[in-house]
């Protein structure tokens, strides 16, 4: 059994994400040039629903780990801000249909896209945005690059559809929920770590530990916000508490809290994540349950486990001031829950 | 001025998309293998929802373009099968995607896939098929015809959205519509052909006659479907009737009856188009005043126009069976409402 610990003392943690934008902030602002230029167009309503997110003060987390990637990689060309830029495109797309998927009315501490602008533009915006991504890779003048992310987003959508499948689902196993979240949520920051080192021209070997690193990191980062759902504060979070709750869906504390359940657990789990009849108190219900049967805090040791796997996949690479922040970057995503 | 004529009899005209069908026969049924393969995933919905509308048979029209332009130019690899297949995923997603945002219920002649399965899936097997397309152009290993495809789809989009807006909206002129037509439409029409074209290895100029070529055969295509959308017949057309009236959709025929109309017809259309206030007889008193301005006649003469433009920009092409096919089939498009 590996040590949940992490490396850095709470103090350094908060710092991780600053300390690696400040690394990279020249890249970062190039990245947010090429953003805010690219997601103009003669339709007005355009770019004002892509600002709306794009510019709503995201993490920029999946561009910066692009960015990290082929610095640490020695990259020295631009085809790595116009791949971060990009990566960042799909993250926004998949985002604007995901809210119109779950209906969603809070993103990023403001009202979603879907709720101020409707449905319609929201995808159609969506489908702007994923193309652009692709133009945006067309000149980078790479196919392998444009053959990752093409890949990727079509692993996205395929752990979309699943979570569809396995939402008010409460027969979803722990071992779904984990392919669905490889999926949905860090396949895209394998995609985005990866390009960064094959922009740089590296052998196949270093991608494939960045891709690696990604894809570990992406898991922890996911199972983290699911148990911030349910113990996160809202104001630090952005988002509003117990959505996923609300939605029904079936995530890893509810999996885990449903297995270990008593039966009268059992029935409340399924009126209110099967048949989606919820009264006042069950958040706080269904809190009180994940904290007896320790559903949260086994979510949050599994999310340590992948993010310590995370920093081993950077063994074989240069140790460098990126590689550094990589590994406290993965501190950072656990740490965000305490 | 051009004469509108058509260059072939009328039983001529029936048969000519059999003729290119029969033409490329074996590129088809790759194309159509290459589809159903690609098409696959280990999720068990999302073959299922692509099926539902890959297997409806539509035209296949778009793949039709890509295989006849890659033959007239030459072509002799499998590049052009890949492209066709990554054109028709591209455009199923498109429909997909704009069935949720019409709220449509039937498609060729079928029930739509989010009235079976719902929006969300709709949305994201639209994100699957976009993303295949893109592995599909990838295995060609152009990063041009990438580049064609990406451009057409973002345009596609920017379409849509400027159609959202001018949805509803009387004020939209005959200039603001066929830019819409243009772009989400025509767009795709112009990709197919000249990526055919590159795939051939053909010097740029000949591309650019194709493509071309496919704009204003996709220009042609949309305002003889706007038309027939008030004068088909619905088991010849697969879709309802007055669907665009419903929705309150501008097209050109209303577009110009609203023009020509007196203030009483003006009423009219406002309270049916802007205000979506219709009842029984509401559809038959908006064809006879299409009928009494002239205005389904005029869209039918514009669309002939624009037929004629498509023949003409063949004429650098070299003249062999796909070239005439070609010819045939803008003359077919506009035979389709006599």
């Amino acid at each position: 059994m590996r040590a949940p610990a992490a490396t850095l003392a709470p103090d350094d943690i908060d710092g991780a994400v600053d300390r690696l934008i400040a690394l990279v902030r020249d890249d970062l602002e190039a990245v947010n040039d090429v953003i805010r230029d690219r997601m103009q167009s003669p339709v007005p309503l355009i770019p004002a629903l892509a600002a709306h997110l794009v510019e709503a003060g995201g993490k920029r987390l999946r561009p910066l780990l692009t960015l990290a990637a082929a610095r640490l990689c020695g990259s020295t060309g631009d085809a790595h801000v116009k791949l971060a830029a990009s990566v960042e495109f799909i993250h926004t797309a998949t985002l604007l249909h995901d809210d119109v998927v779950d209906q969603s009315s809070l993103r990023r501490g403001r009202p979603t896209a879907n709720l101020v602008w409707g449905n319609q533009p929201s995808v159609l915006v969506g489908d702007f945005l994923f193309s652009r991504a692709f133009q945006l890779m067309v000149e980078t003048n790479s196919v392998e690059v444009l053959g990752i992310l093409a890949s990727a987003s079509a692993v996205i959508a395929e752990g979309e559809v699943m979570q569809l499948a396995a939402s008010n689902n409460l027969q979803t196993t722990q071992a779904i929920y984990l392919q669905v979240v490889a999926a949905k949520t860090a396949a895209l920051f394998e995609a985005a770590a990866k390009v960064g080192a094959v922009a740089a021209g590296r052998p196949a070997a270093d991608a494939q530990a960045l891709a690696t690193y990604g894809l570990k990191l992406g898991i922890a980062f996911q199972l983290v916000d699911d148990a911030l759902d349910y113990s996160g504060r809202e104001a630090s979070l952005g988002k509003t508490i117990g959505d996923d709750f609300r939605e029904g869906k079936v995530t890893l504390p509810v999996i885990l809290a449903y297995a270990r359940g008593s039966e009268e657990d059992r029935h409340f789990w399924r009126r209110a994540i099967e048949d989606r009849k919820q009264g006042d108190g069950d958040l706080s219900r269904a809190i009180a349950l994940m904290e007896r049967t320790g559903s949260l805090s086994e979510t949050i040791r599994d999310a340590r486990f992948y993010a310590e796997e995370a920093k081993d996949a950077l063994s074989p690479l240069p140790k460098n001031a990126y590689s550094r922040a990589l590994v406290d970057l993965a501190d950072f995503c656990v740490a965000r829950v305490r």
